[in-house]
């Protein structure tokens, strides 16, 4: 079991009168993460309406923000009861056996275009057996073809970019291994997090992007980037790739200060809580 | 009100010892679409599994045929009650307003790029007074400056392509207006159809793609490749875009023929079942 | 007649034990474009090979630098007299009839990908009279719906790129204006200068981006971003796009600095030297 | 020695008032590649005007038909006496020594981006010792992992395209060799030819697309589709890639038959003429 402290704080300006804005920064509540307590504050007088996602758990802050500045700023400690498997036992699903809500994450989306990775995947990959040796491969591809260069990409950049381009940040390396195991027809979605055990030298504490995979009836977690401890990975937002789950879709003209981000474990073995380390298991948070 | 007679036949040979199919080629049941008769028959011996999905209404089937021949036939007759609204009774909703299920509706995706295409929309499209006026200008746009060509899109082309090569069939044509709407913050979706009054010079009867937008609390149909009449639309599947509800998804090595297709109406004068015609008005199926 | 002092500071750190450049910074030496004076200056020590294209006469420096600083200056004063031509007097070249050298420049290139804007541009330009003022609306098309919005694209953007997003900086609209000239079958180029009379709020001076067209057996020069005035450009490189005719071509691990850049010209009436002006007549530096 | 007889019938049928062609099917005139015999043979009251690139050889044909047929047929015995050299003898030219003349051929191109390829490129064979072995290897990767797929391609398709989807015909393996190679500093460019010894399931003779690479003062022949054997190779075009050298360039409305072509080789041994065959030399025709 870990616990998480984490908090961010978002700071804009807005400039037109009014500007929307729909935040996805809350930690999701899951039968496998538990939020301890929480609180979301804002500048005052902002109202804030809410939803929650009936299937991905997603939860999403609406605003309307009057010109001048908007600040935000979330908490929360969370209990994650992450469940390990042995990667042994779990096995791909075929199609005719799949969940019919499962099926989405089979095709292709704004960001993981795996209807043109087709050749390629089958190639590298089609032969392989299958299994969570198949995505441990797939992951380690990615990982191995594909530079870690901070700032090297945008919001427009795609998988068919990074596979021509090789380079990219942690978004760009979660959208190409989605579009390589849906076009081998793995079911594969994203995650938005955060980067707890980064290397510091990546830059301060920022929003991450993992991989979530389908096996043996549950989603697993994988981080192709290789720049988290997936164990420290709590899970904010869950959709087919980055467009569905922006931390902050702005609708105006805002200026933007950087999110600040802090994500801290709590240690404390008299409760059972531990640091996050590495496992060669498998990791699901559902 | 109108009674349309549909059919669809559809013929493979699969190679592979099996392959896996999700079919989604049966008429939606909404509020305004009411299927009188229907019929689904499969090469003797062969499951057919099925699933409506809640929120759209999709129906799929799912079909695990083995090595040889595959065989589906589909007809139905269908009575279809269009909303028919004044154009100038409707509104676009504010981002503040929407309902947070037809948020997705706003985000760009695999063949709809909206976040792309921003500066052009807000350009062209801007500063124009909100309202079904608008959305007949996007459409307008579209049909104007791009060429329905046959065969001179496949399905990889995207939404990107067609504002460059301005050349496609009905799928670009409602790809293009999506993302186009999607970038001045209106919803837009991909619904699937039959091309009922198309030009017999375009082919015999085919599948159809239209675009819904979101207006005043409901959604409205537009045709933007001219190619048919609207009224004479049913609705088969509804998505993002193309990727979401392809009428064959297929899983294995198949060799395809065309789907054989007809789309009738009935004129009834007694029964109240007239022949689809333009109209001026705005229509929604829902 | 135009007389200009020009100078550029370039500075490179080798981190590699060597590397290696092509630069082309030098004043191209033409018929209307008379250099009165120049220097080249180099970091100690290192020897610099030269080369001039025999047909297009842009001025290449092929430099081998070892580990550690590299520093460049070049300065120049040059005289240019331009022809300027009446725009009704100018005529677009019928195929039949242009010059075997200049239907290279009819051909799709790395960033003016003009095969796949038949459509779009045979239709915005395609029954426009043919003439200057065909150009000229080709020019006014590209300034009118291209936002300047500098740092909004980088080296890999092309002209597919720049009439999706409608933003970039002077090398953009100049891919564009030149893929579109090259679709209707006028023959177009690219053409690097410095940007005399750019807004200083576009930041300090710097290499600039013009095209030339081929009309009446000469090429005339556009600046599509309106950034300069025209007649205070000077002829650098000239290629069928920017991959042709870099400032600096750099094999090797190199840690670079921006260019710093001084572009003035010379007012002294008794010599007839005038400012730069802007001018409705064609202008042509060959 | 080889001797190969060559002809190409083309059929058109002009729409327009009149149109211009040029073409690009005659065999070029090298120090290896003697013309023993040819003819040209044009529709009645057709004139021709032709062209020789002085640097490449290209020869080009221009022609401004009439309303109606437009035919050609082009005819040639050819003898080519390729150099063949020793792999191991032939080194890659660094950039400091490359002619002038050279560098184009190191710049990106329609087709060929190299530029968006260098971390994949350096990646791969960045490491690989310097010489006519690492052209070898990326012949090698480019054949292994993209699939020879008829009519899966088409005059868009790019080298981006091609590492994307796997997939090509002799074009596109040309362009991906092409731009892997300038990505690594070794100029390439792009040859047209005609595929001899193509399996016939491959369809009709056809023209081919292949590669040349810069090594030791020369340029060397590869083709990386494995389609054609080497020496059966003759010389139509060269260029940077296939937007340099169509076989035709079509400038108005024309109905365009596919051409019918003949490739054999004559053997006589009497006379030195001997059928191509595969070698393991390097194969240069300058």
């Amino acid at each position: 079991m870990n616990r998480l402290n984490y908090s961010v704080d978002l700071a804009y300006e807005v400039v037109d009168p009014t500007a929307d804005f729909i935040f996805n920064i809350e930690v999701a509540k899951t039968e496998r993460q538990t939020i301890v307590n929480e609180q979301f504050t804002i500048t005052q007088g902002i109202n804030v309406e809410r939803y929650t996602d009936p299937v991905l758990a997603n939860r999403v802050a609406r605003v309307r923000a009057p010109k001048g500045p908007l600040n935000i700023r979330y908490e929360a400690t969370v209990d994650i009861d992450h469940r390990l498997d042995y990667p042994a036992d779990l096995v791909e699903v075929p199609i005719a056996q799949l969940p019919f809500e499962v099926l989405p994450f089979l095709a292709p989306s704004r960001y993981c275009q795996s209807d043109r990775l087709l050749e390629f995947a089958m190639r590298e990959f089609g032969n392989q057996q299958w299994g969570y040796s198949r995505i441990e491969g797939i992951r380690a591809w990615v990982r191995n073809h594909v530079r870690f260069l901070s700032r090297s990409t945008n919001e427009r950049t795609s998988a068919l970019d990074t596979i021509v381009e090789r380079t990219g940040v942690c978004r760009d390396f979660a959208h190409l291994m989605i579009a390589i195991c849906r076009a081998i027809s793995i079911p594969a979605r994203f995650s938005s997090s955060l980067d707890y055990g980064a290397d510091p030298a990546l830059g301060p504490p920022d929003f991450h992007a993992v991989v979530e995979v389908y096996l043996s009836g549950g989603w697993y977690l994988i981080d192709p980037s290789g720049a988290s401890i997936p164990t420290g990975l709590l899970r904010i937002g869950t959709g087919r790739d980055a467009s569905d789950i922006p931390f902050a879709a702005i609708f105006g003209n805002v200026v933007s200060q950087p999110p600040v981000i802090s994500i801290e474990p709590v240690e404390d073995a008299a409760k059972g809580f531990a640091l996050p380390v590495f496992t060669p298991l498998a990791i699901s948070t559902w």
